[in-house]
């Protein structure tokens, strides 16, 4: 970002938007509705917060034309202001960048391809027959394995380990502390109960525009690659099993979990702590699946839709009581069905007595 | 430690208690009440150790006076055995200490403030003008961004990682594998369902006497800060959202999750795997709140109190046949409506059939 | 792996079995059986992929002798396909290894006793007084704390962090990112809600043959060890309280949480996210226990068997309606008893009215 900013009318220009106010209005930075300050620009993101709009002290809110009336400063008129927003937010984004070249205590095998445009951080070990694109940035501390490839302006925060055989596509990103290509999880018992360990000798496959948080973990395939498409998001704390798939545009909120094998459509969205797997095998998803939090996806979906499943919270006395029925729920649904053949046999009329086992 | 501990009447000054037995012995470590040996100090924490005391080898136990009487060794007396142990137990912490200094491989920004008593371990990477406060520790292959700020005393164990403008207060640990800063989980779908990133702009700031477990990551936030209190104890791989805002002296327990924009009042306590998050908008939880754990928080909680969710496991065979009448549950409730009403209607009477969607 | 590989003789006599076909077609490589290539080796894990057995092209398969009559290529007759192939797949595993002796910028404390065969990876860090076996192997980026011991043959992968005092038998392999020895979440409250920490001078304690996934923390001990029995396999984000005892030959999957002083028995299996804990004291496992996944273990389990807990998933909207009842569970029980009640009074007879209470 520039010390003195862009011009209200810049921004404008780059998402083909409309201005209502003063176009030369400089903005410097970001702000949040509620409280943004001059020099800032900001967005009107949901119905909810549109009462901050008569007093905001923003230098420019990113909205709809239906709420330009109501805004007490200069505005971007915007069809989709949250993704306008986003667009023109990515301008202000002012992470430090590593220089380009190589720190001076990282250690790059001699056969590993690194353009002159990559930046290699303090500490960074980079193994045989790497081979990195134009303008990748590899942060301190990281650890990328022998024959992995990184495409065009793909980037490791600091503390990133990639396994042996990993490509990451162009325009990646994957965050401090995450693991990729570590073994999956193996192992086939023998008569006493030991393990013996399945080689991994697969790999992972990465497409464009993948962003891998914090801590999240992908193991490498069995014997073929676990694979993620282009566009996926991940989140924190992820953890994707072997020969997991991943349709292109998918979203992995915070401590998803998927058992191995498992396939997950396209344009799915899968929030927060949902674990997906089965002692039956693998689960796939279809494509347009959106999974709410912390819901156990069981077996497979095959419709697009909303799926949820889990308890709704409450008070812990009250709580524990129903939780207790739970586990009497078939009995009492048996004496609900033994109730009503009563009734119906009382009454003397051959009614339609439901089966106790009929779910209606 | 020193080699040779303390005596028992000096440890008991140091909390202000009363020695019964001879306050001259002396004390070189910890044990459990169970299998502790001469030299040891242990504590009585819970009545069902109780039988322990009778003939315990321990040299002192710290204990509430009415306990004293059946004890087998000296006693430390206490109103709060837990909590003065707790005290007493970190002069026999025997952790490695980095030696204060620079370490040889330790890289810092000539613009850094690292004052001449701060330990800087191998490896260490640390950005343009972060400032370090006296006493600051910092482990083997950490990473330090810009700007970040770290107050007395504060230590970060090995391989921590802190994105740049994360501040930490006084006397703070951040254990190993732990990622503060990272981005915020923020993208926008455009008309196709693609996903565009939304800059995350803000910081994280974290009050004093703060820890933060292993493998834990915590967001920096979109525009605003990520707000961590006073006090607060934050166990191994949790993970926190970007502009998540934690009250002073809560406790969140191993693996709990909560969504972006969370707010969690002061000394509330979130056992295991507790996730808090909803679609619906950002979740607020009042002070003085206690979740259990694998509790999904899926609203605001307003009052103080005791929460749960969840299903109480049993025997697969069992749980399969009250799990699938969970998803017959509201058919079955009707089908209880109905019955009442036809024996109501028997009985000739008006009775108060309940209201099918009445929760009683 | 040799280049030019084994011959299916070889490699049948390795496990002891007989060859169906011809024994001197060479094996390079393994592959799934719906898409093995000449060359490779592939097995018959179940049933469900036999209809892949009449047109593969692999150059061999492990399968039982009753379905080697319908193979089109050599088998290799095996009682248990799944075990040999894990053996059989180990001499296939190309993942790189770290040459023999001490990489350029290792830092290994003086006092530490390193034998000629160990390999120390770039920029370790390997504290004072500690003892590697025969053969171990220990990644670029890692930190061994004071006082650790690993056992002939055992690899940390690279970024594993160990805190002092951790002890790992023979023929472990920690896989990047995971963390062994952190302080156990131990705090003490004081009168007005502050925690004082409880120091934590245990260690952990390891078998052999255990490995230990990517981006898992295992605490210290607070008093005593936290102890791994042998051959224990952990998956990925796994995280294990202080003091918990995990018998031998369990498999703990991924995002797996264990409580702080959790006994978990020999042989059992805990699928994935499953969490154990409880407000009411540590929880025992007895041996040969299975708990599928997203189950929370809220209570010990004395008798082996398979256990499950949680709510099977539905699309939303159907789901919310039978979550809602779930809460009116127990009101919706004692609606059930009163209409039993009242029949058996209209019926004039003493029936056996069931007990609202009686879990029948």
């Amino acid at each position: 970002v520039t010390s003195d900013g862009y011009s209200i009318g810049e921004l404008a220009a780059r998402i083909d938007a409309d201005v209502v106010g003063d176009p030369n209005v400089r903005i410097t930075g970001l702000g949040v509705l509620g409280n943004a300050r001059a020099g800032q620009l900001t967005f009107l993101g949901s119905p909810a917060y549109r009462r901050f709009l008569a007093d905001t002290r923003a230098s420019a809110v990113v909205l709809t034309r239906r709420d330009a009336a109501g805004c007490a400063t200069n505005c971007i008129v915007s069809d989709n202001p949250r993704l306008d927003f986003a667009r023109l937010s990515q301008l202000f984004d002012d992470r430090p960048q590593l220089p380009v070249g190589r720190q001076s205590t990282a250690v790059v095998d001699p056969s590993a391809d690194v353009p002159r445009d990559a930046s290699i951080g303090q500490n960074v070990v980079i193994g045989a027959r790497v081979r990195l694109g134009s303008g990748v940035s590899i942060g301190a501390n990281c650890f990328v394995g022998d024959d992995c490839m990184l495409g065009d302006g793909t980037q490791l925060m600091p503390n990133v380990v990639l396994y042996h055989r990993v490509r990451l596509g162009r325009r990646c990103i994957v965050h401090s502390g995450s693991v990729i290509g570590s073994d999956g999880f193996g192992f086939a018992p023998d008569a006493g109960g030991r393990y013996e360990t399945v080689a991994q000798v697969g790999g992972v496959t990465i497409g464009d525009d993948v962003s891998v948080g914090s801590c999240t973990t992908i193991d490498r395939g069995a014997i073929e690659d676990t694979v993620i498409g282009n566009g996926v998001k991940i989140d924190n704390q992820v953890q994707i099993g072997h020969n997991c798939i991943i349709g292109d545009h998918t979203l992995l909120c915070g401590c998803v979990g998927l058992v191995g094998s498992t396939r997950i459509g396209r344009h799915c969205v899968l929030a927060g702590m949902v674990g997906v797997g089965s002692g039956a095998g693998p689960i796939e998803i279809t494509d347009g699946v959106i999974v709410s939090g912390l819901t156990h996806v069981s077996q497979s979906i095959t419709r697009p839709g909303v799926y949820s499943g889990g308890v709704i919270f409450t008070e812990t006395r009250q709580w524990k009581r129903n939780a207790l029925r739970f586990n009497q729920l078939d009995a009492l649904a048996r004496r609900v069905a033994e109730l009503e053949k009563r009734l119906a046999a009382q009454a003397g009329t051959p009614e339609n007595a439901p089966d106790p086992d009929d779910p209606r």
